[in-house]
C-alpha cells in the first residue's frame, strides 16, 4: 500500500470531537493516496460489541476487542483510525502493549463544559437527567492521558489545524 | 487498491486444509497485485475470541465476531480470508447475511477420515482420548454448507487446483 499500517486512537469526552477529527483525517489521508479506515466507537457498539454495556468491565472488554480488530486492520497495512471514549487509562495501555509501535494516542482534550454545551446528541442533558446511568465525565471517571503522543486541544482549534497535527504525526510514523 | 472488497470464508473440519488454502491463495493474491489478509480462527481464539470456548454458545459469538471483523475489513477494500471451523450453518448464515453480497462461502469438504488420519495438531487423537470436549467431526457437530459458492474435494485435489478455484471465484467477485 505504500506504508505502514498504524492505529490512530482518539479518544476523550464524548462530544470532543473525537469522530468528526477523525472523519476529517481521513478524508485528508484518502484524498493523498493513503489506505486509512475509521472505526467508530459508536458504530461498533451496534457490530462487534452489540453484547457489551457501559460497565467499567465492558467498557474494557469493548476497548480490548476495538483495539484487536485495530491491531488486525494494521497488521493489513491501513491507517486505522478509532474513535472511542475509551475513559480508563489502563484500558488504553494495555491495547497499546498488544499493537507496539504501531500505536499512537491522540488525547482530544475538549473541556467537559465545551462538550456539554455542544451536547450533539442530546446525550448529557439526558445524562444529567439520571437517564442515562455511567455517562461519562458525569456519572463515570474519564482518565486523561498521561503521555499521549498528540493533544489536541480540540476546543480552541480548527478542524483544519486538528487535521493538519494529526496528519503530520502520521506521516512520520507509517513510513 | 483497484478492486471492491471481499470476504471468502472457508468452512470445514479441523485439518481439512482450510488454512493451508487459505494462506495459499493469499499469496496468490498478493503476488498479482491484490489487497489479501488471512484471518485464522486459530490465531483469533488467542486475540479477539481470548475470552471464548467452545460450546455452542461460544462458538456463535466466536463466528459473529469475526464475522464482524471480516465485514469491517471488506468495507477497508479488502479481499478477506477467514479461515474458520465455523460447524453450524446458521452462524454462518448469519454472517452472510451481516455482510450481504460481498460473502462468498468456501466448503473445504475433506472426508472426517482423511482429517483424521492427517491430525496435523494431534487434536483428533486427543479428542478420541476424551480430552477435548465437544470437538467438531468427534463430539459436536458440523454442518455442511446446503449453498456454498464453492466447494472444493480437498481430499482428493492439490493446493495447486485449490487456489485456481478460489482465485477464480474472487476474480469474479471482487471487480
Amino acid at each position: 500500500m505504500g506504508h505502514r499500517g498504524l492505529v490512530v486512537w482518539f479518544t476523550g469526552l464524548s462530544g470532543a470531537g473525537k469522530s468528526t477529527i477523525a472523519e476529517a483525517v481521513e478524508q485528508h489521508l484518502t484524498t493523498h493516496g493513503m489506505h486509512a479506515y475509521r472505526l467508530d466507537g459508536d458504530e461498533l457498539r451496534t457490530g462487534l460489541s452489540s453484547d457489551l454495556g457501559f460497565s467499567p468491565r465492558d467498557r474494557e472488554e469493548n476497548v480490548r476487542r476495538v483495539g484487536e480488530v485495530a491491531r488486525l486492520m494494521a497488521d493489513a497495512g491501513l491507517i486505522v483510525l478509532v474513535a472511542l471514549i475509551s475513559p480508563y487509562r489502563s484500558d488504553r495501555d494495555r491495547v497499546r502493549e498488544r499493537v507496539g509501535d504501531r500505536f499512537v494516542e491522540v488525547f482530544v482534550d475538549t473541556p467537559l463544559d465545551i462538550c456539554e454545551s455542544r451536547d450533539p446528541k442530546g446525550l448529557y442533558l439526558r445524562a444529567r437527567q439520571g437517564l442515562i446511568p455511567e455517562f461519562t465525565g458525569v456519572s463515570a471517571p474519564y482518565e486523561e492521558p498521561l503521555h499521549p503522543e498528540l493533544r489536541i486541544a480540540a476546543g480552541s482549534c480548527t478542524i483544519d489545524d486538528a487535521v493538519s497535527q494529526v496528519s503530520e504525526l502520521v506521516r512520520q510514523r507509517c513510513t
